[in-house]
């Protein structure tokens, strides 16, 4: 039995949804609703201290983090239509861009999301329920998370993350026009990991993401989405109503 | 044939080597030296382009980043001392504690090691030659870093660096309170890359890591320190004259 506690196909929450869809594993989705703080509820931080989405249950035991989730998926259903490479220099090549997401692109499009999307949530509820909501998130870093954006985020702070942005993206097309996909000739998990955050960039980061300044990490994206795992993820999430969500609330 | 290029065994050069000594395969010793720049320099940058230790060359083909060639030797030796679990929920614990040093544990550590570390080394050469070393690292972050240490880290960084220095003492002490190893039962990967970054740090953060307040991460501290495989590693550095490097200059 495997379920999954995501906030439905966006940001982090999109990698193991989209491994789920792409092996055709049984699963049951459990979508939780991040302008409520449903993940600071005690009930799921019984399943994850930390409070944070996704997390899987697989008969019992909980599997946290993301990327963890997804290399847990091969190791325990390695046949079942694989998304990681059997050559180990491949298998290296995917870890090296699934770690560069988690601890660079993922951030800085984050940052950008949290500005955009979630400021204006914080900024939503009273003074007095704001801070009631704070008391329950476990992760210091999260709270002050939370703070800047109901605040606004420096400027500086803005502004260096749209650097790192701009490179993260420039990384991609370069990879990108020299290979089919990320780790080599075959779609891996490196591909969905990256597609967690840049899928949704040609319209939030148009300036950047675009047909003419970034034709091949644009044909990717397109590649990704008319993949009939994506297709069918992206409709169920649609019929249940739940949009798509910005790199944003995860961590 | 392996060729490691390292720094000798401190931060993230430590990883694979330790993973190397404990496997007990052979393999050829680079050491570059940071004081001098020679990771940026362009024959190690052809090696890797990202002008960052360690990286493995492997009959030729060459992985980078510390805790990917440690997985990548575990995925190309995996029945030689096997230092990641079979079983996939282990597996799974190790790569959470694998990705946290990562991701947190290491940069707080990092950045009081450049302030103490590298910020006499950088200021111990004339401004020009500063300049010129500077146009040779191929990362932005890298050059900023470098100029915070010759400048000094603002006090308000160095306070937050300390803060997030703190919290992960606690959670190692916590976790090692209940379990012999990081990642539960046995010797693993989650070890030797939270080793890289916590030994020393009785002496160079010993106000935090002591036997009073940290008695089971002391323990850990020597029994890994205490295996045939590290004292090994580090009689040989110490016979090739070279001493351990702080969490620094790798990134």
């Amino acid at each position: 039995m495997l379920t999954l506690y995501s906030f439905g196909p966006g940001a982090n929450s999109l990698k193991p949804m989209l491994a789920l869809y792409e092996k055709g594993l049984a699963f049951t989705p459990h979508f939780l609703n991040p302008a409520v703080f449903e993940h600071h509820e005690g009930w799921f931080k019984k399943i994850n201290p930390r409070g944070q989405v996704p997390a899987l249950d697989h008969d019992g035991k909980i599997i946290t983090e993301s990327t963890v989730i997804c290399e847990y998926l091969e190791d325990v259903f390695p046949d079942v239509k694989p998304l990681r490479p059997k050559d180990p220099y491949l298998i290296a090549q995917m870890r090296m861009w699934t770690k560069w997401v988690d601890e660079y692109f993922c951030w800085c499009v984050s940052t950008i999301g949290w500005e955009r999307a979630i400021g204006p949530m914080a900024r939503a509820i009273s003074e007095e329920e704001f801070e009631e909501k704070m008391k329950h998130i476990p992760i210091p870093e999260q709270v002050t998370k939370w703070r800047n954006a109901r605040n606004g985020f420096p400027k500086e702070i803005l502004e260096e993350e749209m650097r790192k942005v701009r490179i993260s993206i420039a990384r991609l097309e370069a990879r990108l026009a020299e290979s089919p996909w990320l780790a080599g000739p075959d779609y891996t998990l490196a591909d969905i990991c990256n597609f967690a955050i840049a899928n949704g960039m040609e319209r939030g980061f148009s300036d950047t993401v675009n047909d003419r300044d970034t034709p091949h990490l644009m044909d990717w994206i397109r590649r990704i989405n008319d993949r009939p795992a994506a297709k069918e993820m992206f409709a169920k999430a649609k019929r249940e109503n739940l949009a798509p969500r910005p790199a944003s609330a995860t961590a």
